[in-house]
């Protein structure tokens, strides 16, 4: 059985859940719970000393790093490599936006949903102009395609997804992103697609 | 032929130049005069609207960010896949390594640099305390193997050897870190290595 040590508000984990859903592979969860530093814990370190989740263990091997999670899982259980294309170029295309995930995206659209849910400080306002440059690059590149790499869905799109549209937690909007918004659809359509986290409930 | 978008100086531009080094494969360079702003220029937006150095085009396929370039040139002129395993353990592993270069890597090694060489402002001390943590881990990962993945070398040792040991330029030694000069040497000894960017000359 593959194991995934997860948190359910992290959208770098929910990459793995919706991946998982859409390859229509069974795993178990295992929550770690970052409010009591488990991700510290000996036992923890042991399978990733970078102390993040989402890490995965499949019959011992085990892979850090939600975009490395996600090429595993593409690889491994997509023989036709639909999810992971196969050539060179494809394999290069997707590259480029799991950087794009990693650095652009969780900088300034991750950064735009935890400051507004209060899980970090920072300037609102300055993050939110931030992320509008980047969802002009996704709007961009979406506009007269409907996915981001190829004719069909890869994990570019169930990397680049949930952040995207997790700013909506931050107060922002999509109405100036029509490729985007369309695209979202395209996602939500999906055979075996995951909700993304839910909004946390306030504390009383 | 093959062009690579090149900025001398720039250790993302330096791991496509070592890797097209190691692979034995020929191309050409155009410097990118980032002084005068040329990579906001339209002809280069057209090729990279993330305005990034390096950026390669093989006869028409424009590959951009250097962890996709590397995917790139060893998916494609290695048939042998030695530098990119084909095994989706092996890619998923690398892939750690890749997200650790374009993150934990390229927010502190190179940040050490920078500050270092008065490229960019910041706090120096700081900076090499930060780096120190990240030095240490790949100390950990290195001790006990000779590379980053597998019994060989991969591209995962191309993307996180330059700010490992750019660091030297931004004041910090590697006397603490044995495995770490270890393989330094014996990145150093592959055939078709090609030599780190040089010290800027200071300006008179």
């Amino acid at each position: 059985m593959i194991t995934l040590y997860d948190m359910e508000r992290s959208g770098n984990c929910y990459k793995a859940r919706l991946l998982f859903g859409l390859l229509g592979v069974e795993y178990k969860k295992h929550t770690v719970d970052l409010s009591k530093k488990e991700q510290m814990e000996p036992w923890f370190l042991a399978i990733n000393p970078l102390h993040h989740v989402p890490v995965l263990d499949d019959a011992g091997t085990i892979i850090r790093d939600s975009n490395a999670v996600l090429v595993y899982l593409a690889a491994k259980y997509d023989a036709a490599r639909t999810w992971y294309p196969a050539s060179p170029a494809g394999m290069a295309e997707v590259q480029q936006w799991l950087a794009y995930a990693n650095n652009e995206i969780l900088n300034t659209l991750a950064a735009v949903r935890a400051i507004g849910l209060g899980l970090r400080p920072g300037n609102l306002a300055e993050a939110q102009e931030k992320a509008s440059g980047v969802l002009s690059v996704l709007e961009a590149s979406l506009t007269g395609r409907n996915w981001l790499v190829t004719s069909h869905s890869t994990i570019a799109d169930v990397a680049c997804y949930p952040y995207a549209s997790l700013v909506s937690m931050g107060g922002m909007t999509h109405d100036a992103y029509p490729a985007i918004t369309a695209w979202f659809k395209r996602i939500e359509a999906l055979k075996g697609y995951v909700p993304l986290p839910a909004r946390p409930v306030a504390k009383a």
